[in-house]
């Protein structure tokens, strides 16, 4: 069997061999830049594991895999040029090095990319492949469109953002899995039991994002605690607080969300104690909890030659669930 | 045989009945704005000309052919973000009515759509459409990065200008033929010699753009004469001034290019006067002359069943050639 590393140096391979022509380098530069920040490469890591899970090598799925991770890299490009962000992964973002423009262009360049690793899925599972990833790739665009909508509205409920958090985040994990399974023959009802699992560890790897924001280990999380508090993001945890917070916690926490001039540390600190005096930890520890075992029943109910064939995709599963970062 | 009306009125019932969901709206509203906006629908149109020229019922190539015409107008909608346009066929662009970020998703969406509609092609030819549309695509990428850094060079050469508008332009009249001759059977010679005629025809027509900006009679022609001159604009009719004007028409063609203060009567006037002593007039009409020539070369060696299947097209190369608006 393959070791994480060893799948991640296929895929990184993989993408540093995509042939670009010579110019216009502009257009060419921003994607090989982007694409070079790195990340966890989770997504065709799914792909590749899926596949190798019903016994099929996992080269099969390699190119279908890295146009996953094009295509996510583009949603970060784009949504970086709408969020007007700066960093991403350390680094200044393609807008911040180029301009907007080459950010906006070369995303696009990125989709058409994207769809042609898709593409070199061998002909037998074409369409299906092309499939998923079209209809997975559409549900992100509305995903991307609720997530900006709900930073000018206060009224989203729990529902409405774990709707969001599925479609931005979520379907692309459940998608990846589906592809690998279709490229491996897994049958129509593995493929789908694997593109559960994938939304359901997604949503609680996002979840988990939200979370760290809050109680993650300053130290071990690399970015800066509390940066969602400081922007008033509407995350799972400031949701359920605005639901369940009454009286005076109501009123501290629209003080804090309205007030313009505070000092960081004060506000980080306050809507924490409030957070805890609310239950929000528990609360989003057990939502979790629950979509993690959900995606453990998905994985556990699907048949396989050998049951420990199995182990690398709970293996990930576990890491993105109990990561620290 | 179908007459040009009934072919548009198949494309604009199709665009007209692709289902979208009901929400985020804010993501499809846009898409059908910039859809209902008109145009002449010229690549569709030629991708079912030129099936039915080989004998085929268009029919057959009706959801490529929308995916061509949903992919050149998301190309226009994040066109008109990147060059800040206000206006697109007499109506305020997208990211005037909603916002650019709305404009960059809505945009992202529609490229989905077009695959989407790409990709409903039978399954015997479903590769080698897909391969031509992606190849297109990144071609159309290439072509507007080429746009953008023209803006700020002073030194594009004529045949720079004409790889531009090749790749920018007319690969997708070209693409948008292919994908009907593969579609009909056709083979891959008469499919080459389609393209080939395509792309003639859209060379000769975007030079048509730049010639009636100048010589295009106001009152048929829809917008005001002399955009470009104003914009200083490196159409094919400045770029061979600057390269034919000499000693004073050297010096007064600079002189209007710098000047920031004018009167812009007057500013075309004179560099309107400037080309005619330099001979750009007939320059770019023999230029379009030899495009269109070629075009119609490329037509007449196909061999087809009956020559007369090839009139729908040569009608549209002269409408297209002799168009006044």
């Amino acid at each position: 069997m393959n070791t994480v590393e060893q799948y991640i140096e296929a895929i990184n391979q993989g993408l540093a061999q995509i042939p670009y022509p010579e110019s216009p380098d502009e257009l060419y530069a921003p994607i090989r830049y982007e694409l070079s920040l790195g990340g966890k490469r989770i997504r065709p890591l799914l792909t590749l594991m899926a596949c190798e899970m019903f016994g099929v090598d996992y080269h099969q799925a390699l190119a279908p895999a890295l146009g996953i991770e094009i295509f996510h890299n583009f949603t970060l490009l784009h949504d970086d040029v709408m969020d007007n962000a700066d960093v991403r992964r350390g680094k200044p973002t393609v807008h911040k090095v180029w301009n907007e423009n080459a950010a906006v262009l070369s995303g696009d360049a990125m989709q058409i990319l994207a769809y042609m690793q898709i593409m070199k899925a061998p002909d037998f599972y074409l369409r299906e492949v092309l499939d998923v990833f079209s209809h997975t790739a559409m549900e992100i665009c509305e995903g991307q469109q609720y997530d900006m909508e709900f930073e000018v509205r206060d009224d989203v409920s729990e529902d409405e953002y774990l709707n969001m958090i599925r479609l931005k985040t979520a379907v692309l994990l459940g998608g990846a899995l589906k592809i690998g399974a279709i490229i491996a023959e897994a049958g129509a009802t593995s493929a789908e039991k694997l593109y559960q699992f994938g939304v359901n560890i997604g949503l609680a790897f996002q979840l988990k994002d939200d979370y760290l924001d809050v109680y993650g280990d300053p130290v071990v999380f690399g970015k800066k605690i509390g940066g969602d508090i400081l922007n008033n993001k509407k995350t799972y945890m400031l949701i359920n607080a605005l639901r369940l917070a009454n009286g005076e916690d109501k009123e501290e926490l629209l003080g804090w969300l309205n007030r313009e001039d505070f000092d960081s540390k004060e506000k980080i600190s306050c809507i924490t104690a409030l957070y805890n005096r609310l239950g929000i930890k528990e609360l989003c520890e057990n939502k979790m909890q629950e979509y993690y075992s959900k995606a453990c029943e998905c994985l556990r109910s699907i048949e396989v030659e050998d049951d420990n064939y199995k182990n690398p995709l709970l293996q990930l599963a576990s890491d993105l669930m109990y990561r620290e970062y």
